[in-house]
C-alpha cells in the first residue's frame, strides 16, 4: 500500500503557514527592491541579535549551492583552497560549483561525518609549497551529511586550529535549524557566530519556500559582497521574498520550533526502527535517519514510500535514506513504521 | 504631498493574487525536489505549446541575471563572445556577471535601445583573428532598457545575420510581457521562439514573486544544462515555487492581461505628461516612461514619489524614469500626473 | 622587388647576440628550476637597482598577455574591473583574456594612444553601484598602441587620481624600451616604479627570445605571486631561459641601446617618408610608424615588403604601420625609403 | 664531499647542443610570429608523419602545466570533469590549475602510478546525476609520477572504457620520451596518437630549454585552438623559439636518443643501488628513481647532492626521488654511487 507521505527529504513541503502568510502580506505592499526592503533588514536585525555579534552582516540568499560558492568565490583569492570531508556537500553534489569558481576542494576522509582536526592538519602537511594550492578556508555543514551535529568543543578546536593557521573557518547551515534544535546539542546561534568568520542560516530546508541567510561575522570579509551577489545572478529583484520569510522565523522561536518537529519525527521514526530490530548505519541526533535493510526490503519499500538509496552497506545489505520535515505528521511517520515492520518481518 | 505609490521599477510589488493562491496550494502538497515537480513540468509544457516549438526546453529560473549568465556560459565556448548594445542589460547592468563566467561583451551603439543589422557587422569586422574574442551570441532584449520594442521585421534581419555568420540568437525576455502586449508589437510568443536560438520569459517583473523560465529552442543548446543550472547554484530545491507561478500565469492569458495592464498604465501616464508639455526622451510603447525635466522639477518630484534618474540631458534638464507595473491603479497615475503638472506649471 | 627585410613587427627577430651568449653558457650549467636559479636572481636584483625601490618583487614572466592577464587577475577581486582606452592591448588584442579570468575592462576612448584623467573619471562617474563593476586598476601602455609616449606629468596625473579615488595603477611595458629612449620622453625605469603599483619590462619586443619582467612595486601585491604564476601556466620549469636574458640586457645599458637603435631606425623612416610627402597618421617618437597611402600604394608596397596594415583613412586612403626593431639596420630602412618613393612619386 | 651533479629533476640542464645551434640560427632570421614560422610547421610536419595520423594539429607550448590546462579548458564543457589518480600530476601539483579553468579533477587511488579501468569506473558510478560534475576526459601520464610505463594494452583497456562511456582520453607526456625508451616499453608515438583523442610531447625533459607539443589526434577537438591559446597567455610571439627546437628533436631520431640516455643512466643508477643493497620504493624503468633510506642516510646525501624528498615510508625510513636527464653523465652517477655506498654501509 502506497504511503500519502514522502520521506525522501525536507524540502519536499512549502513554507510553513506563518511564513506564507507573511509573504503574502508583503507581497501586497510596494518595497524596495533588491534586499533593500525593511522585511530584509528586520530579518537581518533579528539575525544579528540572535548571533550576539553587532558588527555581523546579514545577506539573504535563495539556495544552499549558491550560498556556498558565493560566500566562497569572495573569500578567497584565486590560488587557495577549500579543506572540507570526502562527504562534503561542496565537495561531491554541488556538480562543480566551487571549482567552477576557480577553486580547489581539499578532501580527507570524515569521522561521523564530521571534520577532524588531524584531517585539517593531514592537508595541511601536504599543501605546503606554490606548486600546490594553499589551503585557506575550513568548510564544514551542521548537521553533517550523515546527520550528525558537532560540539562545542569540536567547533572550538577546529577553530584553534585556523586561528594557529591563518585559515577561515566556515559553516554551511543548510540544515542548522535540525543541528540546534538536536539531542545532545550544546551550541546556540550564537556559539556558532562567535566560532566561525562567516556561516549560514538554512531556511528552505526548515520551514521556507526559499532562502539562506548567509551572516559574514569577521568585518574582513564583508566588504562589497552585494557587488558579488548581483555578479553571481544571486540578488533577488524582490528580496523580501525571503526577508518577510525570515522576519517570520526569526520574531519569535519559530525557527527552532520547526527545526525541533522535524528531530522529534525523526527520532520517532529512529526509535521504531530499532525497536523493529533494523539496523543503523550511524545514530542519527537529527532529521535524517539511515536504516540498513536487505535489498529486497529496500525493493518493497519502494512501492511505499519515497526516500534515498544512501549506498552500499554489504553483498546483501544497502543504506537508505529516511528525512522529516518541520511539516512531517507523527501519524505518517508511524504508518512508515507500520509498513517497514510488515516489510522486515 | 507625498504620494503612497512608488514609480521605481516594475518589482516593488510582490505576486498577483492568483499567482499567490497558486503558490499557497502548491506550498500544501509534497513535490519532488529541483524542478522535477508536477507545477514545473505542467508550466513548462504550456509555455511549449504557446511557443509552437514542441523540441523546446523550459528551465524555471529565479532572476534576469542568473538566466542570461547561465545561459550564455552554457551556449559559448571560453573564446566566444556576446554582442549587445552598450545599454544592454548584460553590458552594463550585471556587474560584470557574463564575465564573471569568462566571456567578453562586444558593444555596439543602439539605435532608440535597439541592436542594429549594422552593429553587429561592425562587430564581426572588428573580430576577425584569434588575436580577437570570436563573435558568436547576438544578446537583445525585448522590451530594450528604453522601453522600445522589436518589430518581427527586425527580429527576422538579426536572425537572419545570425544564421549568415553562425552565431546564436538569445533574447533577454525580463519585460518580454509588456512587450508583446505594447502598442505597435506585431511578435508573438510563438515568432520570438521561431526566431531565436533561445529565449526567456520574465516573471518577477510581470506578476510573480520571482522565476524567468528560460525557453530553449535549439536542439543543439539543450545538452545536460540542468548540470550547469545546479553548478550555478540557479536550481531550487522547492523548484514548485517558481513552476506553480509560472502554471498560472500561462494557464490562461493572465501573463499577456498583466503585461498590457502595465502597459496600460504608462500609456496613460505618458499621455498625460505629454498633454502636460513634458519633453520625453523617447516615445515608449511600453511600461517604462523617459521624461525630461528640469534640476529643480526633479528635487521637486523627489518628494513625491519615488523614480529612478535615467542620466542627464542638457545643462539644464535631466532624464528620469518612471515604470508602471501589473499592479499599479490609474488612480495612481492620476495623482502622478497631477503632482508633476503643480512641479511643471 | 622583393625587399629582405619585413617591416611587420618587433619580434619577427630572434635575441640579440650576447642574450643567445648568455644562454648558452647557461645552459651548460645545472640551475635551480622554477626561476629559482641565480641567473634569475641577479637580473631581478639589476632590475630592482635600477628602479630605486628596493621592495619591489620581479617575476619573469613569458609574453606579454601573460603577464597582463596574471597581474590583473592576481591583484583584483572578482567584482572588480580594469579601466583602459579602446585601443588597449587587454581590451581588443588578447583574446578576451582578462574576461577569462573574470574581469571587465571598461573603456574609453583615447587622445592620441592615451588615457587621459577625464576618461578615468567618465567610467567612474558610469559604474557607482553594486549593479555595476567595480573599477580597481587602471591600465596603460608605455609606448602605446599608437607608438606615443606618457610624459612623467601625464603619468602623475593619473596616479594622482588613483590615489584618490583608491585604484591601482599598472603600466603595460611591453615596449618601454623603446619608450623610455624615445624622443621626448622624460621617464626613467625609477619614475615608472616610483609612479606605478606595478609593471612589467618587455623583453621580447626589445631584443630577447621571449620573456617578460613583472614589477611588483607595491608590497600590498605581493603576497603568494608565485602561486598564481604557477596556477596559469606560467611558471617556467627553466626559469633561467629568462632569467639570463634580463641578466644580458640589465647587466649595462643593452636594454636601452636595443630601444635607441630601434627608435631610430623609425625615426630614420618617418623622417623619410615625411620627406617624400607621405602623411602620417601620427607623429611617433617611438618604433612605430604609421604612414597614410592609397589603396594602389600599399597593393604596390605588399609586393616590395610585409608590414600591418592598420584600418581606413578615407575613401581612397588606408593607414599601414611599419615596425622597426632591436635588429632593423639602415640599410633596410634606406632600402624601403626607396622602394616607397617609387610608389608614391 | 659535495658533488658537482644535482640529480633533483631533469630540468636542471638548459638544451642539447643541437637544439641550441638551431635556435641561434633561426635568430639571425626574421621569421613569421605567433607560431606561423616556417620552424615551427616543419616541426608539426615532422611529429605529424611521426603520428601517423594526418589530419592530427600540433600546437606548440611553454610548459606542462600550460599544456594541461589549456587542453583541458578547451575540450570540455564548464560542468564535465577529468579523471586522473590522486597522484597526477594535474591532481596535485598544478596549483589548482585545472580548477582554475573551472573543471573539477576526480581521484582514484593509483595502481603503481598507473590509472586503471577499475578506478575509472568507480568514479563513472559514483557521478551519475546532475548534482555531481560529469565525468568526459581521462588523463594519465606516461610515464607516471612514479616512473612507472603504461603497456600498450593497458591503453587500449582505457581506451576502450573511453569509448564505452562516451570519455575522451588525453596523455600527458611531459616524460614521453622516456617512456617511449624504457626498457619494457611497447609502445611507439603512432600508438599513442592512434590510442588517444590527444596528447602532448614533452620538451622541457628531454632536450629543450622549454616547449611542449601538443597533439590533437581528433578533429572534434581541433576548432579554435589557436584562440584558447592566446587567450590563456600561451602564444609565443616568437614561436620559432619552440618550432625549432622540436624540429631539431624530430629530424632525426635525437628526441628518443635524448630519452634512451637519460633511462641507462637512471638505470646504471638503479642497479647500483641495488647492488649496494638499498631498497626502493618500486622498480622503475625510466629516468626517476626512489631508493627507501634512513633518515640519517637521507640527512648525509643532502651534503653530498641534491634530491626531493618524496615521501615518508616508515617511522625510520623514507623515500627519496633520483632524476636523470639527458645531460647526466655516467660518471657523475658512479660518483653518486660511491657517496651512497659510504652513507649506507
Amino acid at each position: 500500500m502506497q504511503l500519502k507521505a514522502s520521506f525522501r527529504n525536507d524540502y519536499s513541503e512549502g513554507a510553513h503557514p506563518r511564513l506564507l502568510q507573511a509573504l503574502v502580506q508583503a507581497s501586497a505592499e510596494q518595497n524596495a527592491g533588491y534586499g533593500l526592503d525593511r522585511h530584509s533588514a528586520r530579518a537581518a536585525g533579528l539575525i544579528v541579535a540572535r548571533c550576539g555579534q553587532p558588527q555581523a552582516q546579514v545577506h539573504f540568499l535563495v539556495g544552499g549551492t549558491q550560498t556556498n560558492l558565493l560566500a566562497i568565490s569572495a573569500f578567497l583569492r584565486p590560488h587557495e583552497a577549500v579543506i572540507a570531508v570526502e562527504s562534503g556537500h561542496v565537495a561531491t553534489h554541488e556538480t562543480g560549483a566551487i571549482e567552477a569558481t576557480g577553486h580547489k576542494v581539499l578532501v580527507t576522509p570524515h569521522v561521523d561525518g564530521k571534520l577532524t582536526p588531524d584531517g585539517v592538519r593531514t592537508l595541511l602537511a601536504a599543501n605546503t609549497s606554490e606548486h600546490m594550492v594553499k589551503p585557506r578556508l575550513v568548510y564544514v555543514s551542521n548537521t553533517t551529511e550523515l546527520g550528525t551535529i558537532y560540539s562545542k568543543a569540536e567547533l572550538q578546536a577546529l577553530r584553534a586550529l585556523c586561528d594557529a593557521h591563518g585559515l577561515l573557518f566556515f559553516l554551511d547551515g543548510a540544515r542548522i535549524g535540525s543541528a540546534l534544535t538536536a539531542a545532545g546539542n550544546d551550541l546556540t546561534l550564537a556559539d556558532i557566530a562567535a566560532l566561525t568568520h562567516a556561516f549560514y542560516i538554512g531556511g528552505t530546508k526548515n520551514g521556507a519556500l526559499l532562502g539562506e541567510a548567509l551572516v559574514v561575522v569577521d568585518p574582513a570579509l564583508q566588504a562589497d559582497l552585494r557587488y558579488l551577489i548581483k555578479q553571481r545572478g544571486a540578488m533577488l529583484a524582490k528580496g523580501m521574498v525571503v526577508g518577510a520569510q525570515f522576519e517570520a522565523l526569526f520574531e519569535d522561536d519559530l525557527f527552532f520550533e520547526l527545526g525541533a518537529h522535524a528531530n522529534a519525527m525523526a527520532q520517532r521514526l529512529q526509535a521504531g526502527l530499532k525497536a523493529a530490530g533494523t539496523a543503523l548505519l550511524i545514530e542519527s541526533p537529527s532529521n535524517q535517519v539511515f536504516p540498513v535493510l536487505t535489498h529486497a526490503q529496500i525493493d518493497g519499500l519502494v512501492q511505499v514510500t519515497a526516500f534515498e538509496r544512501w549506498g552500499p552497506y554489504s553483498e546483501t545489505h544497502a543504506v537508505i535514506r529516511f528525512v522529516t520535515s518541520w511539516a512531517t505528521r507523527p501519524e505518517a511517520v508511524d504508518a512508515l513504521l507500520t509498513a517497514i515492520k510488515n516489510l522486515v518481518r
